[in-house]
């Protein structure tokens, strides 16, 4: 799918079919009257994401029961500029709270071990895996010593699984294995993971010392997709600077076009990794005259419309966006946007997904 | 199986078989010359114990390559006053080692995580048991976090597993809630950990918290097997008294009756998790005209053949052996033992064991 340009010319287009944001971090999700799906659906468009799957995991509160999910259902109703679906996480305490019919409402079941939410006991986590609808995705971002018991169950109840925001070699070593031994498992990890280490930011918890982070590279057959996540967010804490939905989100094309002028990808990578992969996993429809138009291994200043900071301040990319369509539409084109809140629910669209 | 004698009279006797003490620790299991194996059968014979399954993992040494497997052929050879079988330790760098003709000839393969021996990375215990015979038993002593990852490699891996020594609550759930989802998987508890515990002996790290070895004791109906394990040579070792092969495996029936006659087990808890549950876990022959004849409920001060230290000096117990036969012959009576050097090697003595 490369176009035979692209080697043959230094500056030269390509075209991508709307990105997958998986994952996506929304701040206010749970919270009342927050507009945060407005900010952080425009960002998403404008970097080329045209659907996002909103994680369950917010700042303030989650998603983890019926009135949680009201409040993110009614957040993002008429407010959201891209496609998008919601999600539940479980806590440890929600077992009962999660029925048929709240699953039937919802994307996917998070399964969640990081600073908001933690899901609570082993015996607790099976229930939630048996009880989730087999044919609806699970989604954790557990990582060791937690990662091989989620993989554990997961095998033990012939599940599906998707681990999000890899950051270590080890992990992605016992995702490789189990994928060998026949685990519907699949895994993303998040752009800031790939590009940003303690080796520039020596103080921060939320990036990967250098060896993991090479050992990523390395791995990259086995990473399915990539996410940003709550990874730039993170970031921007730990340093104490300012951070909004926009941030990391419009970082990801640059950064991964840039490591394609360097031969570290292909765009075939990008692809798979933001489109193909994301939308067999996760079972979405595909999205009709939807397309991001690219220039690549053309150099330039990194510029974002978020007031706030970003580790790429100062520094020059290699590609940006040119335009992004949605249904024929051009609702960005050469920095300037044109989105409008068309984003539909496809929390409940069922799409047949080959096992 | 309990005769009805046994209520009606305060003292009287019961017969159970010959009884398999799994994983059992001979220090000098590799070490040339070691007449360990003389010493540790010989207490194994006089505490019950006709069958010893010996544990690889010696204290200078551990049986993991050819070498070191004829080094302990070498001593059980001839010496052996119990029937037996010899086992290999996956370490990390002996996935070569272990080949077809060494794995015929030993009874297991055993994935360690202790002191002595660390079986290396995720990576290469999957190698190792990928390569395994699939009919052959697989043991391991791994606790948490470690234990998360073997059961999932066992369970990818459509393998059977006993896991030994479990310690902790935690562990004991994990194994419950994998059993009840299908997975083949069996464990033992030792002894010393179901009847000593931090709270006698608070400076130890080889002792149980009270609060798992209640656990434990409410977990009973998820653990297959007793053991006697590392843990009285650790507790001795821990403590700075002497200890011997003898250590913890004449301890081990007067603490269990003494716990039948508290009513906290019965005689058939110990025939299953000593005799019944290893023979089956372990696809060991039956031993004709082998039995242990005990006097029950009769309280008795704790004397032991070993001269080093045990935990039972001084106390009494409730509850001894009076005679041990083995194929008709009276090879222990009334504290006196005559046994001899007749223990076969059952290492590969293949039984036919029910999936
Ligand atoms: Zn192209
Ligand atoms: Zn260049
Ligand atoms: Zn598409
Ligand atoms: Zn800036
Ligand atoms: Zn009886
Ligand atoms: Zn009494
Ligand atoms: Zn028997
Ligand atoms: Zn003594």
């Amino acid at each position: 799918n490369v176009s035979a340009v692209d080697s043959k010319t230094s500056h030269t287009t390509h075209i991508l079919p709307g990105l997958v944001n998986i994952c996506a971090f929304v701040p206010g999700i749970a919270t009342p009257g927050s507009t945060d799906f407005v900010e952080a659906s425009k960002a998403s468009v404008c970097a080329g994401f045209t659907t996002a799957l909103w994680s369950p995991i917010g700042l303030h509160g989650s998603v983890v029961d019926d009135s949680s999910l009201a409040i993110a259902q009614k957040n993002a109703a008429g407010a959201s500029h891209c496609n998008y679906s919601l999600s539940v996480a479980a806590t440890g305490n929600n077992v009962e709270d999660i029925t048929e019919e709240m699953a039937a409402e919802v994307k996917a079941l998070f399964i969640p071990f990081n600073k908001q939410v933690v899901a609570g006991s082993i015996s607790s986590v099976a229930s939630q895996i048996a009880q989730w609808p087999s044919d609806k995705p699970i989604i954790t971002d557990a990582s060791s010593p937690d990662l091989a018991s989620i993989l554990l169950l997961a095998s033990l109840n012939s599940r599906k699984i998707h681990v999000t925001d890899v950051k270590t070699e080890a992990d992605v070593q016992l995702i490789r294995l189990s994928k060998e031994r026949g685990l519907a498992v699949s895994c993303d990890v998040a752009v800031y993971t790939l590009f940003f280490s303690k080796s520039t930011f020596p103080e921060v918890e939320c990036l990967p010392s250098q060896e993991d982070q090479d050992a990523l590279w390395r791995s990259l057959d086995a990473i399915d997709a990539f996410s940003v996540g709550t990874t730039p967010y993170r970031l921007a804490t730990e340093l104490g600077r300012d951070s909004s939905p926009r941030s990391g989100v419009e970082e990801t094309l640059p950064l991964l076009l840039t490591a394609v002028h360097e031969k570290r990808l292909t765009l075939e990578d990008i692809r798979l990794r933001l489109h193909d992969n994301p939308v067999k996993i996760f079972g979405l429809p595909e999205q009709a005259l939807t397309q991001v138009e690219l220039v690549v291994n053309r150099p330039t200043a990194f510029r974002h419309k978020s007031r706030v900071w970003s580790p790429l301040d100062g520094k020059n990319v290699v590609g940006s966006i040119n335009r992004v369509l949605i249904q024929g539409q051009t609702v960005f084109l050469d920095g300037a946007s044109f989105t409008s809140a068309i984003g539909r629910d496809l929390s409940t669209a069922v799409v047949s997904v080959p096992a």
